[in-house]
């Protein structure tokens, strides 16, 4: 309710500003014996960092994080995870100049209306730092998913009007390109587009996807906390995210039933599905077909282009902002969204394990022969 | 976390299965001094009923509610609302002959892995019914958000191929034809659409729209209780929804930032905006301008044509679902989404209250003069 | 948050007032394939039913459970359980005389303040009549323990002076005596301390204790959500109670370390404590040893004598309480306790199911190999 | 739920083991406009330090607590604030002694068997410096509190057999006495006492009161989450507490009704009570009278006497627990008791914004006329 805090057995709460002293998370409910250390995080908060290409700002951000609880020994405790990432290499003087404008498409007219004070360096709470915290919880419920044999894939389906259809995917390409697309041509092509824009000092547009195998039947509580609606907030919760879809998303709209449905039938003694239309879900539950969820983003609002807008005492102006920002915020969000789908996958495989008398009772009854 | 529980200050849990004794909601935290009755519910509950035109369902379901605790001489006393609808014309014997069977797009096979036990009779909790309390919760929230002058208007945007655009709408037309359309050319030809289904035994999408005006300035919390995110949790959370989308939705991922970013400017000394990209949300929180929400609906699963399936002992059979079904959801949800974003709206002004030291200050000195 | 919800992952709504249409409770999170039918609940409800002795008001309540969803051939399916107990037998005259005047002791005065409205007929949603839906709850909680071998024994034990030690405990006294005490003698002893209340018009305190035997150990959360944190809101949150101890409870202040501490000792290779001081809970978790909780309700404060107090106007004036009350809440309130207790033991023990990574596994692995 | 977290509205989730990188608190929901700083917690860190008097460890914690988040220029933000206090002055191998060994009354036992592995040093997580996080946040919700003119006071009742009776209070004695007492007579022979027990090796038990004027009528929500309630949760989860008690607390229990009965009446045109035995709270609602709650607690477990115990592998043995210890943990405990009762009025004081109508439509009209 408080806002910062997300998921209720595996829960996470993060915290920081742009241009504070840092940002970090505290997760609250990993439970005990799981191997972590500050490299696996580390690994998952690069994917996020800046610099890496052209098409990311030239900030460098060491955004080293620090252990500094709930890991004993190598091994989480089932005590709170707090994660410290402190800020660095802030150019604060930067922002001075728009402290009392409100920059289109940003939050800083809202920020102000609603608590009567904004820290206006970077953009403060509504940064696209305040990912940090996300990221590197991320990595720890990665690290559970991937115990239980359930594996995630996130990538770039498109950038403005270069969208890979999904025959041409080829998953290992995804690494080989500064754009986290799953089709090295394609990403050639969202480059030039990308190149042109910058040079008319805009911004595009894109979509992340998120794939996930081996989820096991029945994930996802019945009625509010669906899993598709469990996933819309936790996804629709990242900056700039303006739709989620599960499966065939939008498309269902123009679709019809006979060809919608998926027709169940049996593969190797298994319960299989002839199509994914549901996207990996049936009634707010996984149907242990693959798991399909796509984010689409708005472009960059921070653009390098003169701008009209209005001062906070009301007065029009034209605002030019400075600073460095990415012409797109797609394969950076890369890892945001698949962080916080591993988050909820996490919560909601936990408040599953008490959906059965017969499971609950042999889970205690073990216990006690033990 | 128990799945059937939604909001946190303003909060509905519902109950019940399609052919069990009744359905219902208990509304928590509504406060105290609003005037309702059952005859102000039942106006909201009439909106998704059954048997209104030949494209719903000719059961006739009385579906009166009654209100069982919280209103006291005609107001709300603050404390929990308990509204029932009792079930009435079930013909549970429609669904004997598929109880062994998992109808394709449905939640049969979900919930049989997740449980171990199910309600086949009319899918149980995952019937459409459940919506029931919903909208009866959705009565109780507009009745508040409509004493605070914020009004909603909902309505059927799109039925398979038969998309209205924006410039066409009439709003007064909505309440003019069976189908919630803002135009009645264009409900004309989504009519035709559907009877051409209905002779083919199929079913057809749709897309629903709200939009939400007068909202005040600020309203959702920062970072994870973001206003989208509470909104996109709710709608997904209706059964069939495959897509929520804010302001342009999907069609940001194709846009440039120098369009996409609504310029503020000064009208009749209030902030305006000039276009409204965001759909009412920057940083996810109101920004003032029309809120505006889509959500797809998927094409009805149960439909009469014969479809391959498997039984639950892991037989391939065919299955003919017969009873009573809607070739398509939308115009019934259209009050659905309606109710959602009604709730969680409340339960987000709710929140919004605390959020600023003087006006707690003014809350409770005030409360100490009087 | 809202108030009328208790549990997270076994969660309770309570909705109803004393004169309305009835009470009720929605149960939320009730693990599927649980024998249930209404005989069950009504068992545990009779135990709270008026009229079953001279100290218990001679009302008649027939506080007959109907299960309105949730349950499917007498087995619990998963999702919620709503169980409805129509009012009946509503004098409500007899409170028209006193609907201006605020009872001393009662909530009437903070109910007005808050809310600026109060339903006045029989003290509306702060009458004990609210508790038929906690212990409605408490029979479906109950029922799960039970199915887990963990067994709960709750009694009276102190009736104003009467105060029994604990060496003087004869379970099977329980239900031998109209007072729910653990030895005979002392009922009888009490019974007449009541009957000299009865003549003066007074009331009486007293002390519920409730015992669990068979915890597995390591049951609650760290910090906040300790056991014993957690039972003592549950318990608190009970009309009438003043006062929560675990195990030796007040006494600990006035004890010294060396015999404060519990021994560890080994008995037939199962770890044992000498002592069980800490009423079987440290750092806030089962330790294996008997739970031992008390709560200390205050007098029936609907009393016959006149009293002074004030109108709702602000005038001094004399209150005469007509209608039929209990001399004292305790005997009725013993179920109420062990309702409370068992629903938070559930609560807890769901909880604790996501505390260790090995048991996670293999309760997903063993779940991929059937 | 994941245990680490307090409150809905207002909430903290407390992080940090004893021998760890640090200890700490994310305060989510603290209004904008509240003007803090690193000084005005640090006064109230340091009320809990050790090493102010010989009955408190002769450890030297500097404790210095850094602002890492959620305030800008001296004022809060609406933001999350993160506190962080790094450990220092450990020595771990104080505890390599006893890593696999039970010491009684501690939560080692427990620890052990929910999570399979526990941090031995100092306790871990259920070491009394993870209350610094509580205390931290402690700091935050008093003067939000002070804002609004609600005061705390907080002492030592009674150190073993030396209870101060109510009439021998003198408030401003506490912060003249080493042992917060309001007696400074009783001080001296509760000095004695300690000093006593220091000799025999061992500790003594304690009891804290908490003191709360002017706080507003109608606080606390009905049914669970009541004011009373909520505290008794709140203090319950300190280490060591064993009992809550509001007003008259226990001695209720032997109280008869027309004692027990607080008169209403009226003193210069407002409600007063002739007497104040609900301690401020009727119905779970604040009275507007004093709110007085006690908490008991529990003899220091640590004792430098040798104790028999058992091992981690099941064989008993003798435990001698070296390291500094406090002989009594209720006066620093004193401001942890105050820390927890002052979060949980913040938060039900917000709660409360919302469960009127009237003021709802004030506060937001009044909004849009500015």
């Amino acid at each position: 309710m408080s806002g910062s805090t997300f998921g209720n057995l595996f829960s996470i709460t993060t915290w920081g500003e742009s241009h504070g002293a840092g940002v970090g998370v505290v997760i609250d409910g990993c439970p005990a014996g799981l191997a972590l250390n500050e490299k696996a995080i580390q690994t998952y908060l690069n994917r996020r960092k800046p610099g890496q290409s052209k098409f990311t700002t030239s900030r460098k951000e060491a955004d080293q994080v620090e252990i500094l609880s709930g890991v004993f020994e190598g091994h989480t405790t089932g005590t709170p995870i707090s994660l410290l990432v402190r800020n660095e290499n802030q150019r604060s003087k930067d922002y001075s100049s728009i402290q009392n404008l409100y920059r289109p498409g940003h939050a800083d007219y809202t920020f102000d209306k609603k608590y009567g004070i904004r820290d206006y360096r970077g953009g403060g709470r509504s940064s696209a730092r305040e990912t940090i915290g996300r990221v590197a919880a991320g990595a720890v419920a990665s690290a559970i998913l991937d115990s239980l044999g359930i594996t995630l894939t996130t990538f770039t389906k498109a950038i403005g009007p270069v969208v890979i259809p999904e025959e041409q995917y080829h998953f290992h390409h995804i690494t080989e390109n500064a754009l986290y697309m799953p089709n090295n041509t394609y990403a050639t092509e969202a480059s030039a587009y990308l190149e042109g824009l910058i040079k008319t000092l805009d911004s595009s547009g894109g979509m992340v996807e998120c794939r996930v195998a081996h989820m096991p039947v029945g994930i996802g509580e019945t009625v509010f906390d669906k899993l598709d609606a469990s996933l819309a907030q936790a996804v629709m919760s990242i900056g700039a995210v303006k739709a989620v879809e599960i499966g065939d998303g939008t498309a269902v709209a123009q679709a019809i039933g006979s060809q919608n449905n998926d027709t169940f039938y049996m593969e190797n003694d298994e319960v299989a599905k002839k199509t994914n239309h549901s996207g990996g879900i049936l009634g707010g539950m996984s149907d242990g077909s693959e798991l399909i969820l796509r984010a689409s983003f708005k472009p960059t609002p921070s653009i390098a282009q003169s701008q009209r807008t209005i001062t906070d005492s009301g007065e029009e102006t034209v605002i030019n902002i400075h600073g460095r920002h990415d012409p797109i915020v797609v394969p950076r969000a890369v890892v945001v969204v698949e962080s916080m789908v591993a988050i909820t996958l996490v919560d909601l495989l936990f408040a599953n394990m008490r959906c059965r008398m017969d499971k609950i009772k042999s889970f205690y009854m073990e216990e006690k022969d033990v």
